[in-house]
């Protein structure tokens, strides 16, 4: 901060708390290292300028350059090995250029390992305003200020060089769930051009760029993007477009459909699940990466992840509890908190409850991931996948659908095409 | 928290993370250092069952049980060697009894150093609703729910004794700084009465009561009163009533003509005294011990605290500024962050913004109160307080006040006496 008097403070040490991108060639590749051999499931290693990441792996949300309530520290500390962040919401603010002159965005958010930025494409179409679609790109407007800008496949590239990420997305067209095959369909050509073009647009060569298969529930559709997209030869493949208030059923369909047309040796990207009987069932289905923000939201909210489902904290009947949340958990909350105190501090709205609770809930999900690494590496995957879900009470369907559209109806608006 | 299924998971342990209170004899006290030969500024240490507290010593709030946004970690990473934690929040959110049923106060916030729990005199007075004050006590309404609660002094000490703070506080009835004289009078002289019944309620001996000196703006009624409590010999004495909306110039003659009157080999607490310049001008004037919610108040809302004086965040020039907020500043958000990603924060109302901002406020008061202990020890007390504040731009005095009456008419309502 500027001194009123005396002479300029000097910068931040650029390496403080963080390395720099090697530029080595090669370095952003993916290593398949054991496949299940009663399901698709597998173990993997994504290496990255910023370090090795075991797959399956799942990456917390850091939509603004943080992950809500955490410090970079103590992500690190649950065991995060990567995390997403927004190019919709860093582009609005503080500006690809703001990051850009504070040194990029590894530097910006003090975060040494390796993030993923994805396009903006599900951004612009859930969550902005007056969208105009066209070969070209979108013309949307801000969902803060209603300001209006233009995006295209390249600027989006151009964006995410700047930002740095180790892994990047290709611009993508993201239906709705309920849409129309006609119109599913033509988001997804233009899907598929806009991936040629955003590979086409790539300069830096230590990034990963990885495209996104469409096709909304149509099996058909599904086949179709997978095949295209892979005949492009990208080194990672997302699967977009799914958990958006479709059924589970459908939902797992449709991964099974995709994931059948996947090269074995690229890593698989499900993006926007992160329940834990959702990522179970996912990478049973020979998913690696998976990425939401609902962990941390739903601790916001006093939900709390046990081996036995979710509960939540700010139940009267936990008021006077000495117990830590899970027992055994080496969390700090657990190792440190009744689940008294964080009822008490949820009952009044105490700041340090959020972090509590989202410290835990991220915990949770990084030793469910490591878990089912080890179970799959061991040769126990289906065994260990049963038992899981008997014993854990996922929220129930009903429950989950209407939460998931009330939480969508908030964000998502009809698409102007 | 209780499984659906399984065994009960264990409790946790008792020892973790906190040391258990040592009932040792006369545990409690406090030892006079150093003082300055140009000023009653002076350097000493307070010995208590959560280890020793060098003085001068500033006490961050946790008004429920945690400073606000921090864990206890992070508290003691930035020095903080004691905490105020205020009897009356706990006593209406959880209640005593469930911290006592969690183990007391330290086991329940996790925090293992010393704790000083004030009486509650200062809410009841100037949060709570419809008080009726006699000499039995007071009857009042929470502020939370309208329900009706009576305290005593004999129940307020009661209270104090299951916390189990390691140095609690006499319950005073604190007047408004603009009462009349004959109210302010009538006030200091029930809370003289309350003292003593106080002391007599006493029953654990490893806790320091400590008395609370009253008396307004009125220096024969601040004589009176320290003359009346130190006749009663108590561990330490408070400074009470002050810091309320009167000029800083009557603060700091109250805080004279208190000290006057105080003995020497006995601690002085300054209530509700925060700011980096009313602290300065204090420890000059003798004063020992401080507690404040200023610093991570203002925190919250953006203000840091640096050499020049407090500056506010969310201005826009500091958008894309690459310095840390003071250059070479220890703490943890000074080492990591730059300014402009720290406005970035407080632009979005991300939570971790409020975090790292609180973090710095209370490193840069923690240092503050280690230099002031040197510059005492050292002989230079003068010199250095002369430069400090030539140099430290205060709050302007108009600012100041008309800041600090707002906050206190958004909780001071008229006393029914």
């Amino acid at each position: 901060m500027k001194a009123r008097e005396g002479a300029s403070p000097p910068l931040l040490d650029k390496e403080r708390g963080i390395k720099g991108v090697r530029l080595v060639n090669n370095l952003n590749s993916f290593r398949l290292i054991q496949t299940c051999p009663d399901s698709k499931a597998r173990v993997g290693e994504l290496l990255t300028p910023h370090g090795e990441v075991p797959t399956p792996v799942f990456l917390p949300v850091a939509s603004l350059g943080a992950i809500k309530t955490l410090t970079p520290e103590e992500v690190k500390d649950v065991g995060i090995a990567m995390v997403l962040a927004n190019t919709y919401h860093l582009y609005l603010r503080p500006g690809i250029n703001v990051i850009e002159k504070i040194g990029g965005l590894h530097r910006f958010m003090a975060w040494d390992r390796a993030i993923l930025t994805d396009s903006g494409g599900y951004q612009v179409f859930s969550l902005a305003r007056l969208r105009q679609v066209s070969d070209e790109g979108v013309i949307f407007r801000s969902h803060i200020d209603g300001s209006q800008h233009h995006i295209t496949p390249e600027l989006i590239i151009q964006f995410q060089e700047t930002l740095g990420a180790d892994i990047i997305m290709a611009l993508d067209e993201c239906p709705a769930h309920d849409d129309s095959l006609e119109k599913v369909n033509r988001a997804m050509e233009r899907t598929h051009r806009w991936a040629e073009r955003c590979r086409k647009a790539q300069k830096r060569r230590d990034q990963a760029l990885y495209a996104i298969v469409q096709g909304g529930i149509f099996p058909q559709l599904r086949h179709q993007s997978a095949e295209y997209l892979t005949s492009l030869d990208f080194p990672g493949y997302a699967i977009g477009g799914l958990s958006l208030g479709e059924p589970k059923r459908v939902t797992l369909a449709m991964i099974e459909e995709t994931v059948a047309l996947l090269p074995e040796d690229k890593p698989r990207y499900l993006m926007g699940v992160g329940s834990p009987e959702d990522i179970i069932e996912a990478v049973a289905r020979g998913c690696d990466m998976f990425d939401s923000a609902l962990p941390t939201r739903v601790a916001r909210n006093g939900a709390l992840f046990t081996w036995q489902g979710r509960y939540n904290i700010r139940n009267a009947a936990y008021s006077q509890m000495e117990q830590p949340i899970v027992s055994g958990c080496d969390c700090y909350t657990c190792r440190n908190f009744s689940v008294g105190y964080l009822h008490h501090l949820f009952g009044c709205e105490e700041l340090l409850a959020y972090r509590l609770a989202t410290i835990h809930n991220l915990r949770f999900i990084s030793s469910l991931m490591a878990k089912l690494r080890g179970a799959i590496g061991s040769g126990t995957f289906p065994h260990f996948k049963d038992n899981l879900l008997a014993n854990y009470q996922p929220t129930d369907e009903e429950t989950r659908l209407s939460q998931k559209q009330r939480w969508l109806k908030s964000r998502f608006k009809p698409v102007v095409d």
